[in-house]
């Protein structure tokens, strides 16, 4: 890190998580300093670094990690190039903060988190949901026992639209797509690890999606070491909204999280009592999960605290995707543990 | 039907559930006229008869059968008695209104059904929460297409307390004794038939519910003939009260219904906003649906209308429970076809 | 009393009100027995009669006075008729459930109560809402002390619609019609004694009810004893239905009451949540009330128990309405001690 | 203003509210530059300066209104500066946003109106709650007629706890320092102006603030020259946070917002249902207003459009204030005429 209190820090890919983490960056952490932008569409890059009025743009990661002013890189590019500079930035010494998954291929994941734990440097990943205000108090409320022992775990996770086909082609699947973050709920508000997944689902939205070789509607069991039983169901085209609800239930009591609207009010007419729709994407939704999470991690790097969510984190949920397609190709429940 | 514009109804098993059914006959339904009571304890029906003014009262159900002044019965006994009372009732061509379930075997349910095939008289089963204001919304809304095609249905059903063991001992395990209400639901509710059955479990509550081979705790998931995939979480006991909820989402949106409770106030103090428990148990929760379910078979019988609670729809919920016992034993996913 | 645990009523006044407590009377209360109607109009009281099975009709209440084995009357008819119908029934050694109010004129009234207090009768006065279940909790609560010394109350009080101008002419004014009920409640929520009333109100519905000499929309201010103020929200009109709740807010919190809905369904579609309506009307919201209300009465009689609702309620809220008239008229707060 | 695209600004005023705005300016609104701060505690401002890295740093205005580079002023010293500071930087041609209220004397009032008019320079009051997205929404749903006409308004508004007795001796008054803000959403929402004002109130919650000679409980009626009529509730200390919420009821239906939480989670226990407190004071509840007001008031300056909150807008509420303690004094209702 610099000498200052402050931490600098260079982005890649600036698609519109990116530009989102850059806005944040920018405008709503007083102590990072986003000092370079980077990506393979430099017109993008420079777009962006325009509007936040950042100085160094790259169509490549090579001269942010070679910048010694730079402490740490925040990794925004497509999935596909996620553990190659995670790699590379391990090895300039960079902190990373990186949009899950690493990968969908466990090799590269275990070999990007070999390089991560040999440079010694930190590693955050994109689970932005644990910072997200409801789903922290529920898991607060679940650590300090006040459900007692948890018994029954829902999931309540729909999208508003589906993403386009040719998304969902190279998507990996709904489960390693979609599901992923639901999988990193369900560890993270449980407290336990999942021993084995049941999936099943059906192509009930768009059948391009099923041509496609995915599904779009999906329901998941899972196994907790612990005993506990999760449910998770996923749809990708909720009309409403944005819907994403959970529940812990326990043998002392239950804790669940309503959906967020952008206001409470209620209007009564003759035809009913009306409220407001969910707020409608993660853009909306998670607005201040994403600030939080990159606060967490701004923190972490500048007081050599550890990162809440970490390379284990990011790799199990991808083990229960992988886990979770083997169930829905061969009718059966999967144990984690047959996945290499 | 006696000649005037009312029903003649004899009553048999005066237990917990007969005496509720004894009280609205004699209370709230004017045009229902209880005129027998019998129970195998005389004395229990005895004490029921004094207290609401039923001046027959019998041992056995054979004087009720042989009674012309009776038109139907209804049929409170022990599980075990109801296919056999079905039959001899429906021989003497009285009216039957039979709790749930007929049996467990279903042999013995076709043969009952058969029986009141012949003698044309009519059956109602005592699916009652069909009758709940709440999910007779939510069915009426799926139904009026207000949620478009359904493709998720969600059934959230935990009892306060489990009941006692030598009770689970026969109850024909969780999925036939508890589950069968949520079965039946599923059906009702989403207006499509269940195909297959993946079901699963655990002991979470109390070692001795496992000793006595069954589960506390259980996720069932359904495929209905039209695509819809189904959830049902069952608890033996949600320390909070009887959590009865439901949820149908599909193409075009969602409708649910939350838990009742016994007044709508909310107490803000220091600690928080307090609302009140759900209705702690069926009893509480389900009266007017109760109430709902005989004013309907009665008016069914005066007015020679269908009973909306079919025999058909009384085996359907045991064959899924059948399946599901099956499942969970199996770890597989059972298709309804495999239960004769 | 007669010699059974039971009571034997007569009631007088086969209206709205009248045949709503005959069918309590008639099938809701196991132990009240509705042996005599009487009403003006005889044919009502035969109508009403012959659906309930009642033997006894009149035109008088002359007959049911002089019947040694009737023990008490519910007074059904005309406003104009209590105080009369109170004292000759109290000559007769009936006890009386009277309607609200007893009269508007307080001289008639504190005689109708001196009568009742020489003949050693129970008195209670149909101020249905203390027995509402959200009402009741709130005292409950209030007077547990679980909101501290209450500091303010707020009754939110509308119809879903007004009654016929022809009513209106007759009604006394909304604050004896209408307010009188939330008059009862401010008393009894808080559990002191109004000092002063400040009203005011407006024409904003009908045009014709200001011709009437009333008007459609008022506020008043409670000033109460022990230092809460209050304040009342009238409206003869809200479209969306009856809407009936409470706040009370004291130096440790605060308790409210929702309204009530027939179910608790949610709908979400593409427009918004929607949520059922509040029950449409007092025969709908206070049903269970009513119902308590008279078990009440018909226990207080048979165990020589006081009646919860005193001759003093009866009168208070009166002087209320009166001081809220004169308020009204004259643009000032009004002492009740101003009114004889 | 200077030739680019964003404003450049000058803070007068580092206490609580002014650090508040300062933060927004540095961090959260990309037209904005804070280049300059003043105080006359010079160490407070510098304090700010130093985490906000402002180069500009004074204690007095003076400095800021001499340097051509500053386009406009944000007034957040204590009140009786307010006027006076208006004056001159409205001489300075600098266009102003002013924390309410402007003074709490009239004439003074009108004097700073009339410079700032002279000099064409835009002027916006610190009324922040009208950007409160639930008010918003509720103002929009009045305005767009979905509840026809307004028939009646209803504001809560409670703090948690009273502010400092030595505060409240300079205050002005409850109605001056605390209502005034429930006087201007009065105005907002219903669209109409203010008549008459009837005040009352009393000492309930500290006697201390009896002694100061001000009320800590309030109720205020007010009436609209559409003939809607208000009731505002105040409490100086609601102990389960700030409670602020409104309803406004209409001939054609109801809108009403209630308090923002936290989090929208429920846990359910053996005890109840408990969901979160609402928010805990102004700045917790209302950060999303005060920065969506400093954004209206940087575009409308860089765009010359007009402020949403205008010098009438800042006088009117006074008027009430003046109105509603003339009207306690006197115990009767005051018109706003009466206030010259």
């Amino acid at each position: 890190m610099n000498s200052t209190n402050s931490l600098n820090i260079g982005l890649i890919g600036t698609g519109r998580i990116g530009v989102l983490h850059a806005e944040h960056l920018a405008y709503r952490i007083p102590n990072a300093r986003l000092v370079a932008l980077a990506d393979v569409n430099r017109a993008a890059a420079e777009a962006c670094a325009a509007k936040l009025n950042v100085k160094q743009v790259y169509d490549s990661i090579d001269p942010i990690l070679s910048d010694q002013g730079i402490d740490a890189v925040v990794i925004c590019s497509s999935t596909d190039t996620h553990s190659r500079l995670i790699e590379e930035a391990a090895n300039a010494k960079k902190h990373i903060f990186c949009e899950k998954p690493i990968d969908y291929d466990l090799k590269r994941i275990d070999k990007a988190l070999q390089t991560v734990a040999e440079a010694k440097v930190k590693l955050q990943i994109g689970f932005n949901r644990r910072f997200d205000p409801n789903f922290f108090e529920v898991r607060k409320k679940v650590a300090e026992g006040k459900i007692g022992k948890p018994h029954l775990l829902h999931i309540t996770s729909r999208d508003p639209a589906p993403p386009p086909i040719a998304y969902i082609k190279v998507s990996g699947g709904i489960f390693l797509d979609m599901t992923i973050h639901d999988f990193d709920m369900a560890r993270y508000l449980v407290g336990s690890e999942v021993e084995s997944v049941y999936a099943t689902g059906g192509v009930l939205i768009d059948p391009e999606i099923g041509k496609a070789g995915d599904v779009d509607t999906a329901v998941i069991i899972l196994h907790f070491a612990d005993g506990a039983i999760g449910v998770i169901e996923n749809s990708r085209q909720a009309v409403y909204g944005y819907d994403q609800r959970v529940e812990v239930f326990g043998s002392e009591g239950m804790v669940l999280a309503e959906n967020n609207a952008p206001n409470r009010t209620l209007l009564s007419n003759r035809e009913g009592v009306h409220a407001p729709l969910p707020l409608y994407f993660f853009l909306e939704r998670y607005t201040d999960s994403f600030i939080a999470e990159m606060k967490t991690f701004v923190d972490a790097v500048i007081h050599d605290k550890p990162c809440p969510v970490t390379g284990d984190d990011a790799r199990v949920p991808v083990v229960m995707g992988l886990a979770a397609k083997r169930s829905l190709q061969e009718q059966r429940k999967v144990n984690l543990s047959e996945i290499s």
